[in-house]
């Protein structure tokens, strides 16, 4: 089955994921390093809209939330934070810029 | 700030609920016939790997669990829908073909 528009966007989140997890020894999982850096590269606007005070902070603070009981963050808990994000974006695109993922 | 490959995958995500969600007067939520039309049209893969048996009364199923009190499905939940999706490609590409979006 070829893959939609929006399969290969998926996808396109999880090779990302995958292109960063794999650099540690717990492959499937992210550190706070990998984090770091997948929102430090992959969504800046993000970052600017909701940690433009202390990137590394806020972004620390969303680890620590985040993180299974191994201390990386899963896949699935990824998806979480993706979600997040993606409500952010989307509030944007609606005018609000603040940065309050609650309904 | 010019967005980033995954922003825009995240957009791609968004400008497709916006495409269903305005056809009708809840112009940022999906009902039942515009969330069906997206899980049938843009994620098939899915749809084929949970949902074969019955197509649509699995859309109808995953639809009542994701309403609000107003009936239809908002952005916010409609992501938790698309990381539910994204849990399911992710096994797949680790070669576990089951619908099972648990740790």
């Amino acid at each position: 089955m070829v893959a939609t528009k929006l399969e290969n966007a998926i996808n396109e989140v999880m090779d990302t994921f995958h292109k960063h997890s794999k650099k540690s020894k717990d492959w499937d999982q992210l550190n706070l390093q990998e984090m770091t850096e997948i929102i430090k590269e992959d969504y800046p606007t993000f970052l600017s809209a909701c940690g433009s005070n202390n990137p590394d902070g806020f972004i620390r603070d969303l680890f620590d939330k985040s993180k299974g009981e191994n201390g990386e963050v899963s896949f699935n808990n990824y998806m979480k934070i993706v979600g997040k994000m993606a409500i952010i974006y989307h509030k944007r695109s609606h005018g609000d810029m603040t940065c309050d993922d609650r309904r």
